[in-house]
């Protein structure tokens, strides 16, 4: 499955669907291969249109749409989830949630926590150098 | 742990540890105590001075950073990452990946799909149902 839309990537199609003005859609899915998410792909000559199909980039960015939906469902739904995540296969829901690849184990505070990478520069070393240290510092026994 | 910068919640240390104008930091905490993310405490009188600690709102919202910062580093770091999530204890790297809390499956298209939730519009309703026909109609075979 190349596009993002979840089978939809033709122009009329997703204005059909998001129903929204024309000019507005162009806007956005212009922003959208500015940034490299979609690409636009001519799938008819005469007269011409285009579908607008996921790169690597925008389908990689999947996971973060699937955590915002459980964060947007769990604070800003209180009359239930409007959009949820389900198995295509069988509609059952899914509750999203990260954990490590390869442990498996529930990556989430204070088990786990973000810092320098290997290729980080001298700012954002000192920077996160600090937090380790106000972090050993002020930590709460659990 | 109740702050959001890992350790770090007064403002005259995060001001230190990101290296931005007073004025800069100042919005946007701002920002983020108006968007319900932190919330700004009192914690000395006399001068004032304040700390800015996660409400549940942005505790919660930790899960979408570490999606985001996974989805950076595969595409915007050639040289690679310069910011990763550790395990705190041990310091070894982490590979945050998005998986069904229940049946621990790795959530990833096509095996799962967004879709309308109970509490669903009739305008969303509509968008998921329209997306889902094409998405039938559009599929290709594994």
């Amino acid at each position: 499955m190349r596009d993002v839309f979840q089978g939809m990537s033709r122009f009329d199609q997703l204005q059909k669907s998001l129903g929204i003005a024309p000019n507005m859609l162009t806007r956005r899915l212009k922003t959208l291969v500015e940034s490299g998410l979609l690409q636009r792909r001519l799938y008819h000559e005469h007269p011409p249109r285009y579908e607008y199909v996921a790169t690597d980039l925008g389908r990689d960015f999947r996971p973060v749409l699937w955590t915002l939906i459980s964060w947007g469902n769990k604070h800003f739904s209180p009359e239930g989830p409007s959009v949820i995540v389900v198995d295509a296969a069988t509609g059952e829901t899914a509750d999203p949630v990260v954990v490590d690849r390869k442990s498996g184990r529930p990556i989430r505070a204070p088990e786990f926590k973000v810092t320098a990478g290997p290729a980080a520069n001298a700012r954002t070393r000192s920077k996160y150098a600090i937090a380790s240290t106000r972090f050993a510092a002020t930590r709460k026994p659990l």
